[in-house]
């Protein structure tokens, strides 16, 4: 797989896939049509044959694909066979929101270290972890080789924030705050509600023109928190 | 533009293309190139015109789109001419910080109501509004036409949720809980913070096996909150 590079809409799609694999894995199935793959995951059956072609994989023919190898090379893919540190800067009702956030347990995202520049939340303690001064950052992201920056943050710090994290190393970001970060090398994605809420609004539109809607649900973008 | 159906992905562009227009035109321009365009929501250009097409507009060759034509297609597409009446349900601190989100305001969405079953959150005063018993949802949306409800409560009582918001006649629902809804009519999308980080995931993994980056930053997927 070296060499090839995937594109961003697949990647964005292949958490879903596995998502939709442990479900259907939990339920009893041992091999998985593009078919059932697709209806689960709310795109077409020839989209995710071509997706999961880029993984070097196609299925045999009238059978689909064994769900155990398939969910395997997935999380080989995704880079989910080891553990990654994440730290998040800014611990209002957000950061301790997603500091105590259930999902993360399961996979392989652990956070490391809390952040905050009030002094009021520095020492107190959310989902077990004691909320630490920005200052310490750089030197705790050395320590416990934090690859992974959550910015939760007022917008009008955030860039501070995402500067700061790529001096510390830290190579992804993901980003709450409503503002487009600028940066040199870490990968950012941006976590924006209000774009959420204009997908939803379209299918007010449409259904209340008498259109009908894509299924019950639309569902299942790549989508935080 | 009725009786078209826009396709899923290219619905979930929109906002994207939508905050780029309006950033350009705070920068001063009047026409945008499909090039231009691409370049600030990150997708080649071939998809942006694709993407346009189907709201019936084309540009002009070597000029590209009206600015602010253009931002008016879409706003209508997307039905932002009008409010949307917004609910949450589940006040921790998820559904607090979503309360207290600061994009809601430019956008048409109005956040009307808040509730929780917890009797120390009843009364309590949440981003100016006062969080209600659940028990009194089905009465409030009738009154304030609803359109869209949030859920932010644990995964176990999220399906009751939606049940409820659903047989208020809810049309739209953003689900921020660790669980797949079934609904019998209702938009749903789901908003998942592990997908996230395991899309980030795999772009560390392909620095780490020495393969370039998509440029400076993956960004902006649709995403929520």
């Amino acid at each position: 797989m070296n060499g090839v590079t995937i594109p961003k809409a697949t990647v964005a799609r292949l958490p879903l896939y596995l998502h939709a694999l442990e479900v259907l894995q939990q339920e009893g199935r041992t091999t998985i049509s593009s078919e059932l793959l697709a209806q689960r995951v709310n795109v077409n059956a020839a989209k995710v044959r071509k997706d999961l072609s880029f993984l070097g994989t196609h299925g045999v023919r009238g059978v689909g694909y064994a769900s155990s190898e398939l969910g395997e090379l997935i999380r080989q893919v995704l880079g989910l066979t080891r553990d990654f540190g994440v730290v998040i800067v800014g611990i209002g009702n957000l950061g301790a929101a997603l500091a105590n956030y259930d999902g993360f347990g399961e996979a392989r995202f652990h956070i490391v270290g809390l952040y905050d520049t009030d002094e009021a939340k520095i020492g107190t303690t959310v989902g077990s972890i004691a909320v630490r001064h920005l200052r310490h950052l750089t030197a705790d992201v050395a320590e416990n080789n934090v690859e992974i920056g959550i910015i939760a943050t007022p917008a009008d710090v955030a860039q501070d924030v995402a500067t700061l994290l790529e001096e510390c190393g830290v190579r992804s970001i993901l980003n709450f705050a409503q503002t487009v970060l600028h940066v040199e090398h870490a990968a950012v994605r941006r976590v924006d509600l209000s774009t959420e809420l204009q997908i939803l609004g379209y299918y007010l539109r449409q259904d209340r023109t008498g259109m009908t809607l894509d299924a019950a649900g639309i569902d299942e973008g790549p989508a935080g928190l």
